[in-house]
């Protein structure tokens, strides 16, 4: 097993060329994809239950008669919590209790306001839940039961009361882990669907399914174009590209530590990044030496090779004050600053979905159980947008309360701009307000 | 003038179906502005600057010859501050004034978070603002000043250090009173261009204009089409649709006000919707009435009555309660709750974008000058999404520094759960690790 890994100086010449090209990536849109889902959307939408039946049965082999044959009870999701191995049940509930303590901690922050203004006018803003939600959750191969955890519990703890969660089953295999993080997280309903059907069952609404008010999770091809479509009908998180880890390192971590932290992004997919930031080539060295040795011993080497091959790099820079520059421009998913007083360096960083702070911070414990969430903003979109929270199942509403004195002199500010704008019936309900 | 308003009632068998008619809105795309835009997003892309400048000479009827007259000195904004008039200037002033202190609470609420655990570890989440954000202001007859205040003063609230306005001058007329507003509103840069190449040149950037992090500010079906394009690239707000109210009255508020409240947001435009709910039938007679007396003195009769027979309806409800529910299901963008103790049926509403509470709070003075934003979530979309604020200008990221006593107790959680979900390098991470 041999690996080259691209390396790049931040002192040559084509250095920022090399780095765009390195991070350039463009989601493809397949056009049989965007036809097979638009006819897929319709069809639920105008059919139901019966559309979602037929599909699931198509695609996922199996054999349902009807929708309660897909709608899993809670007793199931308590008998799989019980099932599972006793270490992997206290992983997931010890897991679940940490996000819930961070999520709570974001619910505090978004309380609303009012203020009272002399006049006895009254200004506010009002933070309610949303009212249901659904939570796409991938089945088959690539099932994560920490992913219905980072999904489900920031919309309990937001008092969402209505979380519905959709799971294919292909083949009819279910997921013991996953169906018992489902319990754990406070999933009220479960059904095994997926693929575009079960998008746009959450979206429409069908039957035996009401409509959610926003869709989240991750999913295939299908899942993403579905999801999509329905915006705007229904609320969705973001379409997520591949995953992504910026490791900046002074030089003085374990080479291997780095290296393995490396391959925990590149072994997601073929398409995942991984880069290194260093200013000590000789470290550089170590690191590589480090996949070397490391790599032969990896369950999922050939996903790891090829993805290090393809969209990974090892960056010598300057000093780490450039690091910082360059990262801030990557913006990556997972920025890992391992090094001696990280938090100096944390400071000069201006975007990044979360930031691993020192050696001890490897991006797999952000994955599973700190407590953050590891739902986080891809392919430089931490310029714009955030971890998945709490407040993406809150939403604000401004409230106005005018009393008869405000109403004297906003209506004059209103009447004026109004007239300005040739809006004269705004002009004329403000007017009319006015002794 | 004649007027035929829709008339329904809850107590008839057909109601639900004939709400759910009325509130049906589907915005149609438009095949040749979806190819124009794409061709469009491409030859900005492609060939930046030499492109925006034959487009905008094409579509606005100019004769620019660099993108340098296209770019207005601050000075020219300035200027524009000074030639008004004076009741104009001071009007915007307050308007912006109070819009500032409304953001600027809406700033204190979100900053962010740490705590540390027994073991050292230590978990937050860090707020900062975008770097660099866009902001279109429409040119032409609807040029709105009052959203050059209601999208840029938000954004300098959150610290987002350059904002650049684009506005379109068809036939070169520059609107004064926009330009003043960008200069009260502390826009640092506005480009007099327009389109869907305004949008392709604030999200790839030209060899003039730097690319931004995110896009604001309505605009028509070229720039929506173009700004759904470019999503991801950079962020978007939404897209905006027809904007609507919805008049909750119990019968105690002057007819003639809650008509003109319902000609205020009629006169927007043709698809506009206004919406009537009371359980006094009498009271809806006379509003009709009222509608009737005041429709011949508005300069804008013709949208206002296009709009109101096509859109809008009086609708006779039980009582208060019920009003509040079918409320909650319209979700709508303005909600005036016109009565005696707002507050108490302001409670029982789940969704909408601005509530305005008492008879005094006119959605006119919302509109310019009470503070609170004016660009709210339209066609039910309150039920996810909250008004533009100084949020949409900042980002979150997770901070996550782990002790290395930390290290120990999650690493082995973190490896249990890793190998469950068969991701032997996140596991193996994790374990290094441990002493």
């Amino acid at each position: 097993m041999t690996i080259t890994i691209r390396k790049l100086d931040s002192t040559q010449a084509d250095f920022q060329r090399d780095l765009h090209h390195l991070l350039a990536f463009e989601a493809s849109t397949d056009e049989a994809i965007e036809h097979a889902v638009t006819t897929i959307l319709h069809d639920v939408k105008a059919r139901g239950d019966a559309a979602v039946l037929e599909y699931t049965n198509r695609f996922d082999r199996v054999n349902a008669t009807s929708m309660q044959a897909l709608d899993l009870p809670q007793s199931e999701l308590k008998a799989a919590l019980q099932a599972i191995p006793e270490a992997q049940r206290q992983a997931l509930e010890t897991a679940a209790q940490r996000i819930r303590v961070f999520h709570e901690r974001q619910k505090q922050e978004l309380n609303g306001f009012t203020y009272t203004e002399p006049d006895g006018t009254v200004l506010g803003q009002r933070v309610t839940p949303l009212d249901r939600v659904g939570i796409y959750v991938p089945g088959g191969k690539a099932a994560y039961p920490s992913s219905v955890l980072m999904n489900a519990i920031p919309a309990q703890v937001a008092g969402v009361q209505d979380i519905v969660m959709v799971v294919p089953t292909p083949d009819g295999v279910k997921n013991q882990m996953v169906l018992a993080a489902a319990a754990i997280a406070g999933v009220t309903r479960v059904l095994t669907i997926g693929g575009a059907q079960a998008v746009a069952a959450l979206a429409y609404g069908t039957e035996t399914i009401p409509p959610v008010d926003k869709i989240v999770g991750p999913g295939n091809a299908y899942v993403a174009a579905a999801k999509r479509r329905v915006f705007g009908v229904v609320g969705i998180d973001m379409i997520a590209g591949p995953s992504e880890i910026l490791v900046l390192c002074d030089g003085t971590t374990d080479p291997d530590w780095v290296a393995m932290d490396l391959f925990s992004q590149a072994e997601h997919d073929e398409l995942a990044q991984a880069i290194l930031l260093c200013p000590d080539a000789e470290y550089i060295a170590k690191v590589e030496e480090s996949i070397h040795k490391l790599l032969p011993d990896m369950p999922r080497k050939d996903v790891i090779t090829k993805s290090l091959t393809d969209r990974g790099a090892l960056i010598k820079v300057r000093d780490m004050q450039e690091a910082c520059a360059i990262a801030s421009d990557i913006a990556a998913e997972h920025l890992e600053i391992s090094s001696e007083n990280p938090q100096h360096w944390a400071d000069q960083i201006r975007h990044a979905g979360a930031l691993f702070l020192g050696r001890f911070s490897s991006e797999s414990l952000g994955d599973y159980c700190c407590g953050p969430n590891h739902v986080l903003p891809t392919s430089r979109t931490a310029r714009f947008s955030s971890p998945l929270g709490v407040y993406d199942f809150q939403k604000r509403s401004s409230i106005l309360h005018v009393s008869e004195a405000g109403a004297q002199t906003l209506g004059k500010v209103a009447a004026e701009l109004a007239y300005g704008e040739g809006l004269q019936a705004h002009a004329r309900s403000a007017e009319l307000r006015l002794k």
